[in-house]
């Protein structure tokens, strides 16, 4: 069941199949890129979120090593290459409408350049908690 | 510790203080969007990523329910509203260089509009799954 009024982009049909090749599903943004979530497999830590074009999902999943596109750089940044903080690829899904990936990993020592071991752990921010009905 | 080498984008240290607000300290990209990625607190399911303007990041963290930037219809959109399926906020954390949200919540059922749990449920990927040294 959709929701017409509760959606963000819709996937497009026409272009989806099943069979194709996640790299022709993949939806880039006008700069050749998508988010790609990095989570922790069994912890279910959200890691960090890092930038890939269609090579480097091309190579994240043909060789179990997680690579993004460095936008500061302007590069392709195999991670944990200088640091030792490799990202051993577990599994990898596109989301409902292809332009956001989820990758689950095996994460070596810190996932952040910072040095802990979220790039999420430094900045918390206060809320207002949310509230069920029943609460 | 830093890894020069192997690192996105940095926090701007000049602009970045401890008591500022959040709104402040966030990096918007150039159409004014950062990615805000959901997750289920608890089971820490990576339910979906969306897009979250200055002010849709405000009404976020004051008033406890997720809401997003529609790039498709060009106005805000508070999960839920249409479907019943809301997002509680249950915590809020900006990443290390404050580009990326990650937004704890309670979701009332279905994440994604497709009805499913997760918006990562559809399209699996192969992978070739990398390995530890010690595999």
């Amino acid at each position: 069941m959709t929701w017409p009024g509760d959606e963000e982009l819709e996937r497009d049909e026409d272009r989806w199949t099943a069979g194709s090749s996640p790299l022709d599903r993949a939806v880039f943004n006008t700069d050749g890129l998508l988010p790609a979530i990095i989570q922790q497999e069994g912890t279910r830590e959200v890691l960090m979120l890092g930038w890939m074009d269609r090579e480097a999902l091309r190579r994240t999943l043909d060789e179990g090593r997680v690579t993004f596109w460095s936008r500061s750089r302007q590069e392709y940044w195999r991670k944990g290459d200088t640091s030792g903080h490799v990202q051993y690829v577990r599994s990898a899904a596109l989301d409902c409408d292809a332009d956001t990936l989820l990758v689950t990993v095996e994460q070596v020592g810190a996932a952040c350049h910072t040095g802990t071991r979220t790039c999420f752990d430094g900045d918390q921010l206060q809320v207002t908690t949310g509230f069920l009905p029943t609460d």
